[in-house]
């Protein structure tokens, strides 16, 4: 496949990640039941005793959301190697069924792994809005890319 | 229900969280399948071409499994309201099928909310550690939580 290499990043470019199908109150209560049972993500009677006022997604679904925009709109077009971590994960927002999210992806910096000379290392903001173009999430993520052969190597 | 309240968490104290079952090669390419589908994560022989030379999970799929202990051990008998946000995910070493992960939660800092009297902020740095005693995820969150009712209030 082609795809983008690490040299295809640059600071300031940004990408449309695409629109989430709208969020659903089943879908909200199914991932928390698994993975953040708390009572204001999966009872909406419980969710309005609580400071949301009313059923509210996991950060975690959230953020999986996010990811999966990522994946779909660029790391599947693009030599991606993994990342080494995260930073500066604000919930802005609280995420309701019915909210339709879409993605944004900022290359705030890139450059050569210092460690490893195949890869090249790509600083990003990460941003999902909901329908009303308010922010509801952001991620500073590091990514690595592998980094273009030289012609002919 | 009685549970903690913000006041009851002290700057240095560890909780344990506990251990989840040992993951399976089909847990964690299902988990990606949905949220992280990149090759290494959802594709055993694509992943042997990758830098990390075989399966891995998503590190959204392991910082569910965190955020799963820490609801079971802690927040579900806690007074917790949310969080703001998370910092310093690190992804230290790649989590394999055949993983035990267990969880360990540090009390950071613990001060009143300045805008919300109700509440009081919690930061804490939260570990998995896989069953070699190897730091896998780690991260840094902050969680709000109710305080303690002046007594007869």
């Amino acid at each position: 496949m082609d795809g983008r290499y690490f040299e295809d990043f640059r600071p300031g470019e940004v990408i449309d990640l695409g629109t989430y199908p709208e969020l659903t109150e089943s879908e909200i209560i199914s991932f928390a039941l698994q993975w953040d049972p708390q009572p204001f993500h999966v009872d909406p009677e419980a969710a309005k005793e609580s400071i949301f006022g009313g059923l509210i997604a996991s950060g975690w679904h959230t953020g999986a959301i996010a990811m999966r925009l990522l994946v779909d709109a660029l790391l599947s077009k693009s030599h991606s190697q993994g990342s080494p971590g995260l930073d500066q994960i604000r919930f802005h927002r609280p995420v309701r069924a019915g909210d339709r999210l879409t993605g944004r992806y900022t290359v705030l910096e890139a450059e050569p792994s210092a460690k490893r000379p195949r890869l090249g290392k790509v600083m990003s903001r990460i941003e999902l809005l909901n329908e009303r173009g308010e922010a509801v999430l952001s991620i500073v993520s590091t990514g690595f890319f592998d980094r273009r052969p030289e012609p002919g190597a």
